[in-house]
């Protein structure tokens, strides 16, 4: 049973090495090199580890930290959808579903079943520990586009009211962090870097 | 106070992206690209996640996370050593000290205190914690050596007798991937992807 569990582990362990060739569109801190979704996830972790005092409500941790270190994974078939791409959908999709079917499917069925579960409780965003994950999931690419210039908010001519909209969603992990954030924000306008339009 | 502590966490996040051009020895799985050390880390969490029920002794999962997401960032200033180079240290070099004040030092001082004693304990590698992480740091690199045709041992002619003692560690964590880990080494040396010199 133990082995048969190992081999089915290390089938995943395997597969999931593919999520280091998934580019997003954000780019490294001050760099012109894109950013991929295992490196993003490392980061997210981090992250975790360092603001989790921040949050408003207390949470578990370790349940985050998972959330944020497979959040990414289901991109592996589905690629990464932009933020900014309003002609998509942003959660569940079909394909995703399917996605984490077959990923977390190749775990023993304990496993496959916890890191499905926790994966849709990030997907739907309403427990404390999945407003934490979503909070650091949108400030990590805040901060890289600062520290870029604009960065994809440059690019691709995203304007302010979507940013803001998008990143509102950091207060409902954390107050504190969201205070930065929304510092953050102003002072791109006030540099240029993104965008206010009056209409 | 807890503005004053988030403006050293972030600047701690930035500071720690610097991870992803620390390029490691070893390349991706069936790949020519190497990986680098934030793709690692995220991929030997991933490895704790799933494997921890391997362990041999009980652990305290958080701590091994924290301990397998940081225990390279010394490399920002160290970087990385080649594990079969024997001209070099591999524990607590005078360097990666450094490297740890400054890096955790830019974090408000109880979680330098923290994140600096959790990357010591690693290090020295005595808790049942180290031993569980360490045994994920050798099975990775053992994974993907195996499925590129002997990676680093082929390219860099690393023996067999090299390769099983830097390995024979897994055992110290896990007894289970051990068993799986020394048939991996073994067959690799049927297939002639490892060398087993007779002096």
């Amino acid at each position: 049973m133990q082995t048969d569990n190992l081999l089915k582990q290390v089938s995943f362990i395997k597969e999931i090495d593919k999520l280091k060739y998934i580019q997003r569109k954000t780019k490294l801190f001050n760099s012109d090199r894109h950013e991929n979704d295992a490196e993003h996830s490392w980061h997210l972790a981090m992250m975790t580890i360092v603001l989790a005092e921040h949050s408003d409500k207390p949470i578990d941790v370790l349940k985050v930290l998972k959330m944020v270190l497979i959040h990414d994974i289901v991109e592996i078939d589905a690629g990464d959808t932009f933020i900014y791409d309003s002609t998509k959908s942003h959660t569940n999709t079909e394909e995703e579903l399917i996605a984490a079917k077959r990923i977390f499917g190749l775990l023993p069925s304990e496993q496959a079943e916890e890191l499905t579960s926790i994966w849709e409780e990030f997907e739907e965003g309403n427990t404390d520990e999945a407003k934490f994950a979503k909070s650091m999931d949108r400030f990590e690419p805040l901060l890289q586009n600062t520290s870029n210039n604009g960065g994809t908010w440059t690019e691709f001519n995203v304007p302010y009211k979507k940013v803001y909209d998008k990143k509102k969603a950091i207060k409902n992990g954390s107050s504190a962090v969201w205070n930065y954030a929304e510092n953050l924000i102003n002072e791109s306008v006030d540099k240029g870097i993104l965008i206010k339009k009056t209409n």
